[in-house]
């Protein structure tokens, strides 16, 4: 199962940490950009063939020591159809390097336009003789506003093709509260969505007790997020939040369990960015790397 | 404003509907996908052609009788960059004959993150001394469960660039009772999203009375629609869910003011769709037309 796998990466690598490749015009290194703007000039194909470059250039120097990436869809939707194939190619780039790929478009529709997207991320697209894998993530984070049958499609697709869910529970931006802190019969909307996905998740448990549909829990909640691991307690979580937007190693401790399982925590632009003010452009994937490996030694620290 | 020239379009025409150009393979008559498949292969590419297509011929069709039109991304992610890509010219082709488009992408993400998809489907993208529409939709669909601060970017681009956003209220499937319906204080979750859209909706409202910061309310909760119209008297309804999903012309006329106006009625297998079982694959965009005009006057017999 998808999800005993990622665990035994983690393990292997002792690093419960995400690299998210959400990319921006400012983080792409002159030296790739202006290389771009000369072959394809102002253009979506010159942007999303440098963010290409610049994920790749990442991906090479994390792949053996990050266990996963997390590439932010809204980044690439940006640069129209261009940006959308640079966002496809990047997921399959990192799988042949290894590494597990949670695709982090927060998709939710109403039941066939779901299953739309579950088929497009997570499933396969078939067109008359052919059979094929059109994004190809491991794992899709999803929307649980439009409720239960809009989720089914995606629980669905795990099962059929070993995939994995996130479904937003207590998100990281200092807004979240305006929803899912919101008070019914003693419970905040966070805990009775939480209670759902890890309802969900039952019967899919694998061998080290979690499953995988899981949950985007915020690292910059830490009260919630402990709450959340007593009601979810076999839910695997997706923990954004930590390092530039203010989330610390042991704020997020309380999302994993006694034996230090069950999270694995993001940093996007702590990672990807952290050349500047630092080192050259060209040495951006060294500072990438350097910046990774001092996420995990703080992380692990807690756990 | 936007939502000024929508009612005005709305009422010149007598028909506040709008077509969803939801396409699935199932829909595309044989002979123009056995054209793009001969010329394309079993590709994605040869599906996208094809939506593109089908998609062109209907909007010829209807471009006089229909306001707008809602093409639904799932369809066209389904089928990677080349979807996405005829999604793209699928809105500049209805623009270009005078449709207004509602982008249904149900996006939504914390702030930095949710601006890039603001700016990809209502702003501009600037690359180098460029500076472009990417996605050039007039309105957006918006999901609220990541809070405040996530719809934010959203209404600044409506601000900057004259643009709409319907922002998931409740939605038209069984299952949305789920999280929409739970009370606390007396009042469901889809009442409290409502006030706050109607409050965000305030400072915009146009000459009608009606603000370009809508909601989605589906047609299938008639008890719900006729609360909301009270809770969101400001408010702009885009109301999916009529026909095939169950949805009644007499249900969903509660969702208008008592002066007819403040709301649009999507419908979209039972538009695009119609000429099965009913005449020649060739001519679908005549039965499609056939249909709108069927919908149109079942619609406005109520309001």
């Amino acid at each position: 199962m998808i999800i005993d796998r990622l665990i035994e990466k983690i393990t292997t690598l002792r690093n419960p940490s995400v690299v998210g490749l959400d990319p921006q015009l400012s983080f792409i290194p002159e030296h790739i950009l202006n290389e771009m703007y000369d072959t394809y000039g102002h253009t979506q194909k010159a942007v999303a063939k440098s963010f290409l470059r610049f994920n790749t250039e990442i991906v090479d120097a994390i792949c053996d020591i990050v266990p996963a990436v997390k590439p932010q869809i809204a980044m690439y939707e940006l640069f129209g159809a261009e940006g959308v194939s640079a966002y496809i190619e990047t997921i399959a780039y990192a799988k042949a390097k290894g590494m597990f790929v949670i695709a982090d478009a927060k998709r939710g529709d109403i039941a066939s336009t779901g299953a739309a997207y579950a088929k497009a991320f997570l499933g396969k697209t078939e067109i008359g003789s052919a059979c094929e894998d059109v994004f190809g993530a491991n794992f899709l984070t999803v929307n649980p506003y439009l409720g239960e049958d809009s989720i089914g499609p995606f629980i669905d697709e795990c099962k059929t093709h070993n995939k994995g869910i996130f479904i937003l529970v207590k998100t990281s931006n200092p807004g979240s509260g305006m929803l899912q802190d919101i008070y019914s019969d003693g419970k905040p909307i966070y805990e009775i969505v939480g209670s759902l996905v890890a309802h969900w998740g039952t019967e899919l448990q694998g061998k080290y007790g979690f499953s995988p549909i899981g949950a985007v829990v915020g690292a910059t909640h830490k009260e919630q997020a402990k709450r959340l691991r007593e009601v979810m307690p076999h839910t695997f979580m997706l923990v954004p939040g930590y390092g530039a937007q203010g989330g610390t190693a042991e704020d997020i401790s309380v999302c994993f369990s006694t034996e230090g399982l069950g999270a694995i925590v993001n940093s996007s632009r702590g990672i990807i960015a952290a050349y500047r003010d630092k080192c050259r452009p060209q040495e951006h994937a060294q500072a990438a790397r350097q910046a990774a490996m001092e996420m995990r030694d703080d992380i692990v620290k807690y756990i």
